[in-house]
């Protein structure tokens, strides 16, 4: 056998990058296998997937304390106190207990003073739902709960459960082979000649690799006789999804693995501009890489960090979480927290601009979705009682830097197209996330004005001109970009069968409608209310008025539990639930740009994905969208 | 059952203070079982790891070339090549082959010219041990691979293989029990009825816990029954080392963790000031922890995370490793490295004053102990020809900030009581760990007066005064502070038998005895040189003199070996490979105190260690200390 030398060795970025490019096809093509969920701890979901249950699963109490109905203790308070008696204002509730008709507010043990086992005293009212977890709360039925390629971590398994979510498409563990080579090496406790060298690296390989989502298989010791080992790496490649010889990388009489690799398929590279790792064989047979490890402990362990590790991240989409960094970041919003008690604030986190910001996640202790979402915590200090909008805070990752760097945040009106965008994402670079926060249209102009995100949906009507979105935002900036995402039919989500016979606003003024409404910064709520004002209703007149959901699903949900019997809200929402839906008005709905996010390769390629038909056609089936203008640009300047 | 309240809310750092201190016998207890070393992988060592073999055990080739005998080589130069005949002056080598007698070099197969089959031709010179391994380098038989409570990696383990460690004594898994409470939870997938609660905790525990070196065993779901809890906890608490209950820690009518630990034993804290997490109850049975975590799972995670995961991190000893963050410090070291190759250098990091001071570790491809020692990477890229001491770098950590923050850093001169401390160090406070480099005592005291070691080690006799260290550390530094480590034993390492009859300096100027000498940094080279002179013996007339080794182990080793008939060291050295010894000196063997590290309370837990009486009776084990100044300290002021 020749010798060979090293040719045109090359520096290990350039490496990685010809390497990783011939293999683009083996990374894009996903291996998938269903599994149970209880059983996903560290695995990479390969789909997106959704809740089969809505979290909570029905109204329970957040509070051990009493059940009670909210008008039976209006007018409480310290001189004037209310008496409560046993099965007809109130009943004893643990927490997590359901709240049943008719109660349908929560009051904690420590606010009542019990006068006999049938009554008790208050000294306050409660308005309805206090303390009470409502259905739905963390994630609706029909929502997304990941994104394709998000590792599952133990919480997130919780989640999957409490979700209903018992089988889950994965992403298949990666099959390696390793096969050590060399006449003269024996297992290390076989050892019995002087100068036998022991085969120490495959147990560095193997445990060094099945950290990272794959499991090692490791072949007998080969001789040095290419013909066997050609003959293996022929055999087995058929079976596994990454080869690795060790040793014989080298140039030396007997490394063989260039010529095995280069007599069955490619060598794409041979030597690499690194001390110690330089004799490193990286090939590909049948597609699928081959590579030749460096016999020195060092080398190897160099090779394998740095080539063998990113390979199978980049063919698993598997995240290694970290939790040891703190940076410095702004609030996207305002706190207030309890004076008496340490909170821990999960929030998602973004860099807009030059800033890191601190979005917060729900705050309730039963909702574990933020634990699913966290990028980091912020610990609000007791004798604390606010944290401003904009104030500097200590965010505590969860998840490595460089990662959070890729995030994308959306802040604004909450559309269902945000999920799949998300998805999307995922699927064309792992490393994105997207952090979205629902505060309604108006809080996503102030979100995008403040510098707290990339994007920001929002769908504003101006009613004097028929335009939407642009005159809203003129009044907080002066130049701007803004680019449609879809536009949407709003309208009345109402029961099967329409039972209410709802067919235009005056019918939500009716006897025995119960309304259900969105909060105050929503676009839909300014849509309602500038109909009433049209046509003259008071919201007075509307039962229900006051009752206020964050999302259109939350909305909808109210109405298939048959909480509520009509609200205004997208078709998307209402098909979810199979309820029936009434058109009012199609209306555009638009992401706003952050000027520092327009040359973002990130935003390219979520100007590439709206545009794509694979995802309009994803979007369509939703139903209620119309996607002709997606990704056109308005552009106002001073 | 009573309602309770939470009485006297504490912090959560007072809190996991108040109760670890409540566990602190339980936490000194190491649960030991031994196991075989290459099922190792993140276990943590119970006591200190010894080398049963020297690394690599024979002298081996570190190139693809041809062995030759040094001598042969002299002469060649580009005008006057010199040719080789195969069999007589060289044979074919790969790398990691012995080196076999009477070859002592190696010459790479880039540099070669061949001939014909039988000869070559060099145009370049090579000395002894020229890309040769030699025996031990990496670490010699006898030396410690690890002291107890290292967490052992993927490299850490081939490491224990090459040194011939195949059963190790670790600490055993925490075993964990976890009972899930509640008369309405069920297992997720066998929900049936609306109102029935998922038990979905579980999961999120025993994922998250075994991530941490435990095993956690799930207990069926128990019924809200204060006795059927209590008996279980009385049971299963003989057989586990920490019960967890879930949930019933809250304050509600069924929440009887409170009850059942308190009758069994104790309850240390009940309620916690923290949001989510508050209702937590942290008790002892038996001397062994019981905690009740809160039922909501945001608060059920902050107690896992806060004080569960603390809990196990303290009784097993285990440390995680993380391996993302980026640090700047400065080279303790000048360093060159390869102008056409990016060069990896692992590096021991630690603290000194305000300055991150990088340690170069073994350097060779081969030396897997600097994977096991590493605490970060210096990346010196291609182009870059030298570090200067003193110099800005980045480091790369691959250990947590913290840990390294806790790193002391002892360069000088090598001395086996540093391993000793070593792990005495860890056994008092698992999160301190060693980082010595052996420089020579010269070096020591630079290294002091630079800022680059907390300590430094020194041997150095003033034959003016007959005084030790202090007038050589007088020529670098006006004030500093001495503290005495040991006296020691120096003399000549012989044969068993003594063949060679060595009994004086003189000795070793007789013909057919082949010395082995130190660095010229070394304080035992000084003692020899110190005392050639006195005696007017020329260094040319020993042969050997300029054969070097870097430490006492590995001198000895030579002479184990019989490369060597004799060297001057310490007679702990021989009697690690049962050689014999001819006393010279007792010299003192000092530390000198970096200015910063003195009020430092780690350099109080080293006073302690060496003070006491079980590191005086280990050190004298070894052979040839004497302890009676030990911890002795000389002030000198300018």
């Amino acid at each position: 056998m020749k010798r060979r030398f090293y040719l045109n060795k090359k520096d290990l970025e350039e490496t990685v990058g010809i390497y990783f490019n011939e293999l683009k096809d083996y990374f894009l093509k996903d291996d998938i296998e269903y599994i149970k969920a209880r059983e996903g701890i560290n695995r990479i979901t390969a789909l997106p997937i959704i809740a089969n249950e809505n979290v909570p699963s029905y109204n329970s109490s957040a509070m051990d304390g009493i059940a009670v109905i909210s008008k039976r203790t209006y007018g409480a308070n310290e001189s004037n106190p209310v008496i409560l008696e046993k099965g007809k204002d109130f009943e004893y509730i643990n927490t997590g207990y359901p709240i049943n008709n008719p109660y349908d507010s929560v009051i904690m043990i420590e606010n009542i003073e019990i006068i006999d086992d049938g009554h008790v005293q208050i000294r306050n009212s409660v308005y309805p739902y206090k303390d009470v977890r409502k259905v739905g709360e963390d994630i609706c039925k029909g929502e997304m709960v990941f994104p394709r390629y998000h590792t599952l971590t133990s919480s997130d398994i919780s989640f999957l459960m409490m979700a209903k979510v018992f089988e889950i498409p994965v992403i298949r563990k990666m099959k390696i082979l390793l096969i050590p080579t060399g006449n003269e090496i024996v297992k290390p406790e076989e050892l019995t000649e002087e100068f036998q060298i022991p085969e120490t690296n495959s147990l560095m390989i193997k445990n060094y690799l099945e950290h990272f989502n794959a499991v090692v298989d490791i072949n007998e010791i080969l001789p040095d006789d290419i013909n066997i080992i050609k003959n293996i790496i022929a055999e087995k490649i058929k079976e596994y999804d990454l080869i690795l010889l060790n040793a014989g990388s080298s140039a030396g009489s007997k490394d063989f693995t260039y010529h095995a690799i280069n007599d069955l398929g490619k060598v794409i590279i041979h030597g690499i501009n690194i001390k110690p790792g330089k004799p490193a064989v990286l090939g590909i047979v049948n597609e699928k890489p081959v590579i030749g490890l460096p016999g020195f402990p060092v080398s190897c362990n160099i090779i394998m960090e740095d080539i063998v590790k990113p390979l199978i991240l980049n063919k698993t989409k598997y995240e290694i979480y970290y939790d040891n960094e703190i940076i410095e970041g702004i609030s996207a919003k305002r706190i207030h927290s309890s004076i008496t008690e340490k909170e821990y604030l999960r929030v998602g986190v973004g860099k807009v601009g030059e800033n890191y910001v601190a979005i917060p996640l729900k705050r309730g202790a039963a909702n574990i979705s933020a634990i699913s979402k966290q990028d980091g915590i912020v610990y609000i200090e007791k004798g604390i009682e606010v944290v401003e909008d904009g104030e500097e805070v200590s965010i505590h990752l969860k998840r490595s830097k460089k990662l959070i760097d890729n995030n994308i945040l959306i802040i604004g009106s909450h559309d269902l197209l945000l999920y799949l965008l998300a998805d999307f994402v995922k699927k064309y670079d792992k490393n994105i996330n997207i952090v979205s926060a629902n505060v309604g249209s108006l809080g996503g102009i102030l979100s995008i004005a403040k510098g707290y995100s990339h994007l920001a949906g929002m769908h504003l009507l101006d009613p004097e001109t028929g335009e939407y979105n642009i005159s809203y935002i003129k009044e907080y900036m002066d130049d701007f970009k803004l680019m449609n995402l879809s536009y949407r039919e709003q309208g009345f989500i109402v029961q099967k069968g329409n039972p209410k016979k709802i067919k235009d606003f005056e019918d939500l003024t009716k006897d025995g409608v119960r309304y259900i409404n969105r909060q105050k910064t929503a676009g839909t709520r300014i849509l309602l209310d500038y109909n009433l004002d049209k046509k003259g209703i008071s919201p007075k007149e509307i039962h229900g008025y006051s009752d206020e959901e964050y999302s259109h699903v939350n909305l909808a949900l109210k109405i298939k539990k048959d909480m509520a019997d009509v609200g205004l809200g997208i078709r998307a929402a209402a098909n979810i639930y199979n309820l029936d839906f009434v058109p009012v008005a199609l209306e555009r709905y638009d992401l706003l740009i952050q000027d520092s996010f327009l040359n973002d390769k990130r935003f390219e390629l979520i100007m590439n994905i709206i545009t794509s038909n694979e995802f309009k056609e994803e979007a369509e089936k939703l139903g209620g969208y119309i996607l002709k203008d997606t990704g056109k640009i308005w552009e106002v300047v001073k």
